[in-house]
């Protein structure tokens, strides 16, 4: 579970629809509805992108779906297709120009970008366009990629031919969708990192990170784009360029675990069910004799029914969870502080008095959050609190679209479990093991990324020093 | 479970607290901190008011809590004691008019009143007052109250004399708090037919319409204001009157099937514990042979588990919940609206697909949702649905703060069971009994109104004719 | 002139037309323009009701009347007939619920109210009201003329007669407007402290500040409302009322000397004509040589263009105004106070350097201002400064509708002329004698009320002590 | 005078001001001041820019200065150094990515940009970058600009000598400043169409567009920068850099005629006193029998006192202008347009009322605006209305930063004088000659860029198929 001040990822959320001349469709309101469905992918910023018989128009800004547009602006935004991007990051400044889709124009035109995931090299790329004259408006990896494509668009004799020559000097993770005047096109990196599904609504193709939001739009889930493929889609006819860059399938573990919508399916598989079986599996793996299990909401109910119903212990609702929380939350002075967390999450207290309670969670980053609600737990009367996380332990840094905290922040980096278990304050505590999440997803037929547990990266990390290099090049839109 | 255009209740919540001088307290901030965490108690408007010193200042407007106060609207707000208030009616014209606390100077001082509740012979007093000269502001409850309290107080020695009088006059149901330079007042209907608590932080108490938002603020719970009692707070003591009109008690059924948070605590009950009862009652009721029970959430989620537990039949999750619709949806145009309701909920479908499904709600009203809801889960593979509601058919207007539709508008009204089963496209459609929804208040020791579902009033209803008068003087703010 | 922290006065400013049935008039609209017309008098807040064939709905805000008001909130305030109300006042805390136009319910239907001026027996009334069990939701006359009509309303048979007997109870300077549900009624006190004029458009009848209202529409001026009269329009058709009230005629000489448009006629005498006149008898009682005259704009203008005219030294523009200060005007840090006034007014320096200047401003009131505009010329080189202001000094504080700080503040209070003169830095300064004021009003047919600079008060002022009791009684919309 | 839907021109403003580590200046509240003095050259966007030891930050946004900046975002954008601009334009679409500065970084740090002109040679420039793969965000020539100086600076070993390197690319019409970590440079194109001084407050350097912004801050007016030069502030000190690029002095008339405040000295010409001079040229020139001379204020006030002073013909107020006008005017419908220019503009009747009457403005564009206000004049009683415009007649497009409305639409294109005269319904109609224009600022010391009036363009004007060709490529940002 994720709480203000305990943030973990920065994820994102992608949608694109195209459709032809004379079709009822809206793209600009379906790509409102399916980013929607995405929010809880990216709840900072976000953004929609139309094209409209070649002129792109666009708008995005820091807030959600619902905040940034409005009827009148959907009004506004028509056109035959369109992209849409949702937004979170930790680093903390929420800032309007890494907002999605960035859209540019070009010696051949114009096109929007919207992606989700992150590039290795993103570095050296950067200096290379830089070294040719090139400007940057935002430290947006999007933008860097809209540079390589339009550098090869120059000789490309099409737009998914420059796609392709941008994919070979891209690298890392990313789900992109490219729109042009005339074209909607969907890319996925060779190891296919972060999930980009193909849809159909009526006769026209969908694409989207989840399949919740082919759904939400009552559209048809065809496949998934896979992993080196573009997917072209021109006048109704998708084609599919198969770039040869297909690597082994590294798709991240964390968004069975903790990212995706419980009602999507991704790589096959249902996203409650892995959640499930994962909950299971803690349950084979760390049993413990105790009266009720709770979930922390809503990421850790679907591993809690799972342990619950592989333990035969009874599932309860332990947590209420307070709905109406806007994105700016009020500061509580000092002294407040303490009490911030029973805003969010009030135990209940006729489940949990004078129980044995375990408690499931998807992950733990700081730890500060669980001791608060271990804490609330016992003040609710819980007699023991027994704490579950349905993942192993965070350990290494992600650099394929989970921003984590400093290692110095994680505290299962710089604690045992023992002590951890001692800081949060419960009875006990256990992580699923790493083995036991790789066969819940092996057996159900997705070969995973768990480099964030296992410190075993498919792709190359980026050099550390690139970093600093650039930080001293900032420019902020406030 | 309500979704817009399925709304059915004119819920308020109510919170207040009172220091003293040299506290360290910030009443503001707990009033809001409290509100927050009723919000769920209605979302249309929201209002504190404060006294600081004698100077009431008062700030409320149409939105949640967390967007019609910000930090420097709280900085602004001090004094020495607060009530809030929030509101939600299904008159459609949502208006600031009608936003409470109601805040008002009269010839000993000044007050401010925030209640929750409904008169029934509101028509009567508001003619008795304008027939010697009285104007109105608002259609407001809360203002008949403030006039009868305020001509009290012109003879009655202190405010809470002048309270008790008034409640001579005033019938229906109602829970209310009164503050005024120097006391804050909370008060209770001789029926209690709304909830009203008091908790303490350090020395200082608190009231509020529900157990949660004492949690919220970290303060303990002491007891619940009783039918027919006035509570005076004044330099941190509480003093108790007894009006002496204390009547059969008759708490509203419909706080324990759909308003109250589930982790409250209403008549000394869990509001959770209760639900799952009326599941289990239910299960034990309408049992049928399925492989899952799913809840439609959030209101429907107790009463499943308890279902489950009972039947022996697994809990799952079968629809998922976008968490960030905010207030103002954008309607979808004609042809988007049958999909509306898959932006808000959808089937899970790894969990419902080839199988026999339970689902349970709270309640059903106009039965449309209902519809869209076994539809999509008939899309999503589901091969039966069989709907179970956990209080028995609404067919009776409510006259003490529960805003029902017309009859007309009522599918129980005007259906039979099967019928609206047929309607609802489910393959077989059950309510709980009215005799087992009392039996499991009354095991539990609470004495309720079923009006709603009986037709029996505690309390004679207002005449009807009354309303049209008044609906001839209308005013409203824009 | 008024610069941001030298304010002297709470003006407002009314407007009111009806329609009848089948007529394409929009009301609405047309009271907007006209509000629009009349911001000068009023930049505080403002508001329009409607009536919508007895339905009354009302918008009103902090703001100027081209924020508060927008394309879909007129389209909103649909009605027959309709009022408006702009309104300034010092009191600092601007508060929405000051704001007017006033609309209540009452024992026979609804009305809304408007007035400008001030009640002397305001205190009087309000704890007779009070008394009565009366309660007020601001500390606005508006409520206590509402109250005492409805009162009134209750015998009387007809809108109108109540009306006439609240202003038989009513005292000091009042121009009000009544909207009911059939007609539209305005009043002007005995004395006509404050201007209401009579215009038509097409065959309605329009209620207006200020003549200059009237031309905005697109109307014609037919004259103004008497003193003592009431004008009653219903169905088209106009009826005056004489109340047999009128007192001696005391209109407001601050009027002519400040708060009108320069465009607008009041009286019968064109204010611009009359601060020319103010100009020329300035020049006559207090010549002195000098090589250009110049004006503090705007207010200064008109009768620096008399003085100029009269004394045959040329008129030039010597200060420019920005024209794009909003609302809220950002302080600037203690350092950088002094250099506030420049922002707003800056010298233009060519036409002063090197020259002996005359420079005309309406009133002095508490003198920073002007130091600051004197210290700039000297700064961009004028030679000489010779402050000339077209009204004598304000010495006494006003009842009827214009606010003055506190003697202690007016500078023409505490310090002779020649004392003032160095204060500001000028090397000469002379006021207009109250003589040649009057003089030149009489002359042109207006008997006024110059009891700010003679202290000869027309009606009785209140008594002082009033106020205090109801400062103990406050009640703020923050 | 401009009034809505008649304007004429693209103009901006720019301000910059750099302190020194340990000063106690705040420039971006200087360079707030700054463009709010400057507002006049800009109203529909407006941006800040500052740099705080090498990290830049930019605030930018639609609307006025005191609309996009608050003290909360002024005390967010703090810095050493800082330069803001102020937008207008006649596209219609007013845009977001459009407003100024432009902030980016390059391979060697971060620079913003903000400048005043239009180039002729934009088109061929962004051909260029973008056929070596560059992208554009916005259609603004700034983005050209910075892309020039960026691919300069790769091989400069100085920001100022890229800087210089590209103004021996671009050609037209620029009055530029440039911010990088450590400088801040102003540039002035070769034939120094626009103004741009410099000034000093303390011991720190301003560049504004006007003087009146050095006034307005409280600095001192040092001189301007010279056409063809780069002034380079670094810790204090300025330096100068001559390209040799001057080319003969171009400086816009239109500058003198409409665009700066009168109270600035452009060229070493009191704006107020060459407006005076053109009005005394006309009433030379074109001298008719009246008895007033009025102004359509504001921009014609000066020369109608210059031409009230030749022809020895009273001055007076004519015409009263509404100063309460927002950004957002709402459309009145069809039937109430003809009153809108009313609604703005109100003839103050008394003064014209069986008068002859002679209307100076500064210009005519399309002659709507005119035709209603002699209307409006005649109705209010006028007997003669002769109209004279104290500039010749606008014939020919302008590519410096004047942006002027299709030929088509220009009614001195399409009318001979007489013809516009009897258009506008006024008695007579004369324009100042161009020779008479060119007379009164040759004579003060000044060489203009006369153009717009003689077609003779300093400066070759760009093809005009180059537009075509971008319009293509078009991104917007809604």
């Amino acid at each position: 579970m994720r709480i203000s001040g305990d943030k973990l990822h920065e994820e994102c959320g992608v949608f694109g629809i195209a459709s032809s001349p004379g079709s009822s469709l809206d793209p600009t309101y379906e790509t409102f509805t399916g980013l929607f469905s995405l929010q809880h992918r990216g709840q900072e910023s976000c953004g929609i992108a139309v094209n409209d018989a070649g002129v792109i128009s666009c708008h995005k800004n820091l807030g959600l779906v619902m905040e940034v547009f409005n009827a009148p602006m959907l009004q506004k935004l028509k056109g035959n297709s369109a992209i849409g991007h949702v937004r979170y990051s930790t680093t903390g400044n929420a800032s309007v120009e890494n907002a999605q889709p960035v859209a540019v124009t070009h010696s051949k035109g114009n096109l929007a970008i919207a992606h989700n995931g992150n590039l290795v090299n993103a570095g050296e790329l950067r200096r290379e366009i830089e070294n040719q004259g090139g400007i940057f408006h935002s430290s947006n990896d999007s933008e860097i990629i809209a540079y390589v494509i339009v550098r090869e668009r120059l000789a490309a004799g099409a737009i998914e031919l420059a796609v392709e020559r941008a994919m070979h000097q891209i690298r890392g993770a990313y789900s992109m969708l490219v729109m042009s005047p005339r074209k909607l096109i969907a890319a996925r990196d060779p190891n296919g990192f972060r999930p980009l599904s193909i849809g159909m609504l009526d006769n026209h193709y969908i694409f989207a990170s989840e399949t919740c939001a082919i759904d939400a739009v009552g559209g048809v889930f065809l496949r998934e784009v896979m992993p080196g493929e573009i997917a072209v889609v021109e006048d109704d006819v998708l084609r599919s360029i198969d770039t040869g860059l297909r690597a082994e399938k590294s798709f991240c573990a964390f968004e069975f675990i903790y990212f995706a919508r419980p009602d999507s399916v991704l790589e096959g598989i249902s996203v409650d069910h892995a959640r499930q079986e994962m909950g299971r599996s803690l349950a084979r793996e760390s049993g413990v004799e105790a009266d009720i299990v709770i979930a922390v909401p809503d990421s850790g109910i679907s591993a809690a029914i799972g342990y619950a119903k592989e333990s035969g212990i009874p599932y309860g609702v332990g947590l209420i969870k307070n709905r109406y929380i806007g994105r700016t939350f009020i500061q509580p002075s000092q002294g407040q502080r303490e009490r911030a967390v029973r805003l969010k999450l009030n135990p209940l207290g006729a489940n949990v008095k004078d129980k044995r309670v375990i408690m499931i969670d998807d992950s733990i980053v700081r730890g500060t959050t669980s001791a608060r609600i271990v804490s609330a737990l016992r003040e609710a009367g819980a007699k023991e609190v027994h704490m579950r996380i349905s993942s192993p332990p965070f350990l290494h840094p992600c650099y394929f679209g989970t921003d984590v905290p400093d290692s110095s922040a994680l505290i299962a980096h710089n604690h045992t479990v023992e002590e951890t278990s001692e800081l949060i304050g419960a009875d006990s505590l256990e992580y699923l093991s790493n083995s036991a999440l790789l066969r819940v997803l092996r057996d159900a037929g997705c070969s995973v990324c768990d480099a964030c547990f296992s410190g075993k990266y498919p792709v190359k990390p980026p050099v550390e020093t690139e970093k600093n290099i650039f930080e001293q090049r900032i420019v902020r839109m406030v």
